[in-house]
Formats: C-alpha cells, sequence, structure tokens
C-alpha cells in the first residue's frame, strides 16, 4: 500500500490540481512513492472545517495505515474582514487559533506518525481584489486586505511552534519577490502558477526535512531503470 | 467516503501529473467528488503489468468501497520491435490480447461495478523517436513504428469491445489533427500538453457516458455557493 498525503484546505488547496497547480506538482513528484489526496473546499474558514471533520477524514479505521502527511492550509477566508461583504466567512483571530489547535489535536490523535504541516494564507492585493468581487459590494471596498492576511499567517507560524509542527508561511515568502502582486496571484487572492510553484517548493521542502523523500519512501514496482534487459522478469519476482 | 477512479497504464499514465496532464486534469475535474488514484509504472508492457497485478490494487479488501472506474492504457511499450534495441519491452500481439483480457477480468472479479475504460496506445513519430533512444542503439532505426503501435491499437479496440467496455482511440484520435506529431507528441511517443489534453477529453466523455459525471456523483460537503450567507453554520448540520 502506497502512503498517503492529504491536502486539507480551502480554496487554494481545491484548485491544487488546475494546471501548474501546487497538488499536481506534488502527485507528479510523488508519482511513484505516494497518493496525494485532495480534501479542498472551496470558500471554508476553519470554523467550518472543524465542524467536518469526521466526515472530511471518515471514519476511524483500525486496519488503514496512517497518512505519512497532510497539509492544512487555512486562514485566507478566516482573515475575511468583519465589516465587509464576505464577513459571514470572518473567523475571529482568536478562534481562528483555537480551531488550528483542534484540527491539529484531531489529526494526531488519528494518526500519531503523521506530519501535519500548516501553511500560512497567501498575501492579498487589494486594488485586485475590487476587481473579483464573489458577492454584491456596496461598501465598494475589498473583503480582504493584506495587513488582515498577515496576521492571521502570523498566527498560524505561531501555532505551529506551539504544536511543535512544521508551516509555510507563504504570505511571508510571497513577498520577499518585489512583483509578489503579479507574478504570485491571479486575482489578488488565489495563485498563479507562479504562486503554486513557491508554494509546491516550500512544502516539498518541509516534507523531505520530515523524512517524505524520494529518497526514504519505498518505490511501488521495480523501477524502468532496475530492469534488466537481458532478464527483465527477474525483476518482478521478488 | 469519496469514490476513486484509477488510472493504471505505463509512463504516460506516470507521468499524468505533470505540467497540463491528464490525470491532474481529471483530480482538477472531480476535486470534490472523486479521488484520481495514480498507478501508472514507466516502461511497463501488459507482461509485467498481468504479472503485477494483486501488487499494484493491493490485498483484497471487502470493506472497502469498489472504484468507480479503472482507466487501463497500455500497448506503447508491448509495440516496441522485436528485432530493435527495446525487443525486451516487446510483447506478442496475440499475448497483448490475452494480457488485455487477463486485467479486465481481473479489475471486474474483484470490482463487478467499476466502469474499466481501455486506452489504446498513442501513434508514433519514428524520424523523432531516433532523437530519443533510452539505450544504445546500433541498428539506428527507430525503437517503435507507428504502424506496430496502429496493430496494437487496433487489438485494445478489438477486446475492448469483445468484453463490451468503453475505449478510447487515441492513436486514431491523435492522427485526426494534421499536426500530430508535433501537437501530440513530445519525444515522438509521449504527450504534450495538448496530447494530454486530448486524452483527457475523450476519458472525461467516456467517465460521463458509464455515469462518473459531476451530476451524478455526490458532492463531498456543501459547496460555498450552497451556503447561506446569511446563516452559514445552516449547511452543515445535516
Amino acid at each position: 500500500m502506497r502512503p498517503k498525503i492529504y491536502l486539507f484546505g480551502d480554496s487554494i488547496t481545491e484548485e491544487a490540481f488546475n494546471d501548474g497547480g501546487w497538488g499536481a506538482s506534488l502527485a507528479s513528484h510523488y508519482s511513484r512513492t505516494a497518493d496525494i489526496v485532495l480534501r479542498g473546499y472551496s470558500g471554508y474558514n476553519t470554523r467550518w472545517a472543524v465542524k467536518m471533520l469526521e466526515k472530511v477524514f471518515g471514519a476511524v479505521d483500525e486496519e488503514a495505515q496512517a497518512p505519512v502527511a497532510v497539509t492544512v492550509f487555512f486562514g485566507a477566508n478566516d482573515a475575511c474582514l468583519v465589516d465587509r461583504y464576505a464577513a459571514f466567512q470572518h473567523v475571529p483571530l482568536d478562534e481562528y487559533k483555537q480551531n488550528l489547535r483542534t484540527i491539529f489535536s484531531f489529526l494526531k490523535k488519528r494518526w500519531e506518525t503523521a506530519a501535519i504541516i500548516f501553511i500560512t494564507p497567501p498575501p492579498i492585493d487589494e486594488a485586485v481584489r475590487l476587481l473579483h468581487p464573489y458577492m454584491e459590494n456596496p461598501g465598494g471596498l475589498p473583503e480582504r486586505t493584506n495587513e488582515a492576511a498577515g496576521a492571521y499567517a502570523q498566527a498560524c507560524v505561531d501555532i505551529a511552534r506551539e504544536c511543535g509542527t512544521p508551516v509555510v508561511d507563504i504570505w511571508t515568502k510571497m513577498q520577499e519577490f518585489t512583483d509578489w502582486k503579479k507574478s504570485c496571484l491571479s486575482d489578488g487572492l488565489h495563485l498563479t502558477k507562479g504562486g503554486n510553484r513557491i508554494v509546491f517548493e516550500k512544502v516539498l521542502e518541509k516534507l523531505k526535512e520530515v523524512g517524505v523523500s524520494l529518497e526514504k519512501l519505498p518505490v511501488d514496482l521495480p523501477l524502468f531503470s532496475e530492469i534488466d534487459s537481458k532478464d527483465p522478469l527477474k525483476a518482478f519476482e521478488k
């Protein structure tokens, strides 16, 4: 049985298999070693995620192998401002932190050996968000700000440290590029191919750090390079 | 539990999550409804695949839900010519047919309800194959020909009809495009983004025909569009 890596999060996870997506890149990288299982829920915040944890991860199956890793990628919706049109997605910062703790404990209780990797929300381009309202926006103000996203990103980093679990701070990482608004974001919130590439590379780095690497995972069936052209069936006799 | 769709085949399946790959496109399409499980084995022919069937699909688990579909995409390696450098991958046409029958029966015996979708090998650009030998090629001739690939494609179509199961004939489909050598193939054998697009579209068409469609599959958790902004938690109470 191949080990599994779950990707759990909001739309930036749900879209992870779009063209150039970070999930597809992980599936390609681990094509002979691990199954990438998509559990992305567009629009969801941690409050809704916590309510649905049992449903997302199914009934406890004692026989089933624990996944080797789970990425937890929430916060972009929690960080919607409370006085703007997407307020119904907003989750207060303290509740967001508590919800991340709850998600972490749930996963660790179920799968003690699984590496839980937090990913912070991405930065926000407010001017571009104004061009992409997904509901009526009578106030004419962006529903998210980069400052708010940054506060949730910092909280995510803090909770990861508190839990002793790895974290990918893409809010900070992306802003190291001077052209981040254009190169990383497609609509001021979701990711371009370039943004996806950063998430892929940073998540892969963390996966390797916790031993989820091509060097350490067993390969599913002999590789073509290991098959002797003079006696190919020998490779399958083990 | 989300239903699964297995992708079983050779390198053209193993690479299905590369940039623009047909597997990634399926995963994106079914992002809230089905798990796409990659079982691609680069270089493999049906002889090796048959030997490894039990290992590929694991021990029988009576509790486990049957996958809704399995794609079976072999033949490109079986069709290697017997008198060229890749002869060790060659499988005679009659044995290829018998192996497809064996794979079909194995899957149907295990999962009666699963739709088994055959995919023929792609066409071959012989001139370009000569530029990409993967072993020493003292003879200076291509290891595959389009004619041979066509014979295996026809055999695949024939066995699918005999088994009463759907088949995607990409050998024929791709050659409907006058520029197929450039638009569909990257190295005379493997697929460009355009080639991947064709496989994705044709496989999706067959999946829809057998009822594996967004219209018929249950959605995993409420969609964002179904969540009432005035009372979001209501959607999660069911």
